[in-house]
């Protein structure tokens, strides 16, 4: 015994979303069948615009429906940082904290050779024709703090010194509210190695 | 600072879902139109398919694309009794028990004037014509049991009475597998003062 195909279809293509398994598929899809049309209709027409019109920044590469995102075409934003992320959502988080004014460059993904994922698929050799203009004087890497992310950054970090731009990582180390007992142990004997003498 | 509208759009769609938060659907979003935009179109094409063409069946009310549904239609299954469930999925929970072979009564919902949902919202009149027409014998109660699953059980069981039909209802008490101490207290002192002899 299953639902009719339509109902199964829809089920199938909701499970497809990101941590949603078979339980929750279900009850989305009984909800927007049963319950609520219009979020239904609402779903389905942002997803068809979406697809449709969604593209890459010319400047940045993220997510946007322009040519040239908001975020590159303000005039309020210093022009001499560009700060390297794997993804969209990498840049609003770093947005969220105000601490940073310079513009963005988003790879959408990391170096990973298995995936066929190189330096072209991540618009590499855009960023260094950018870094030739002379405009950028700061290269900020805030690749994730994973294998895949630090070995980006490195590759990256090469190409930056080619062009004689200074570059810099986000620090690591401990994570601010944790507690010792929890942190992982290749956090805390990063952050003991790379431990800081106090101002007396 | 935002996404771009079109991808906001599309995460306020995603939050519209059943248990789905801020940061969820912003996963779900970016995951769809970074990486997978085959998810993104078989999830447009499922849900405007199944916003087109599923409907209820004519006879038992449950989710469907088909004029009548194909446990309505199927001849192995015993017509003399009626489930009454609250909706599809608890038909379908019932149905992976294999413990029984009638038909279904699909109320999508329950009783709840609060809401504008009454007797006529829940199909009771069509559930009436057909306990009058005596094919069914035997009625079975499988609402939530819950304060409102049950005034509707209730409200159904005069309606049954009124035809002459035998009604039952689910067995209520401890569930397998659990145990004493982690039972709440309703259920406990529910299962105490329904307490049974045992055959010796």
């Amino acid at each position: 015994m299953h639902y009719s195909p339509l109902i199964q279809n829809l089920i199938d293509s909701l499970r497809g979303l990101p941590g949603v398994g078979p339980k929750s598929a279900q009850r989305m899809a009984l909800y927007l069948l049963e319950r609520n049309p219009d979020a239904a209709q609402s779903l389905e027409l942002s997803l068809q615009q979406a697809r449709e019109k969604v593209g890459r920044c010319q400047s940045c590469r993220t997510l946007t429906e322009e040519p040239i995102c908001q975020l590159c075409r303000s005039e309020r934003r210093l022009r001499h940082q560009l700060c390297v992320v794997e993804s969209p959502s990498d840049l609003l988080s770093i947005e969220q904290t105000g601490v940073y004014q310079g513009l963005y460059f988003v790879l959408m993904g990391h170096l990973s050779p298995i995936d066929g994922i190189g330096p072209k698929e991540l618009g590499l050799e855009q960023l260094s024709a950018r870094l030739a203009q002379g405009e950028v004087t700061e290269l900020i890497l805030a690749t994730n703090p994973t294998l895949e992310g630090r070995t980006t950054a490195d590759y990256i970090a090469q190409l930056a010194a080619q062009q004689g731009v200074a570059v810099s990582r986000l620090a690591q180390g401990l994570p601010m509210g944790g507690e010792l007992e929890y942190v992982d142990s290749a956090t805390l004997s990063f952050a003991f190695s790379g431990r800081k003498p106090v101002d007396s």
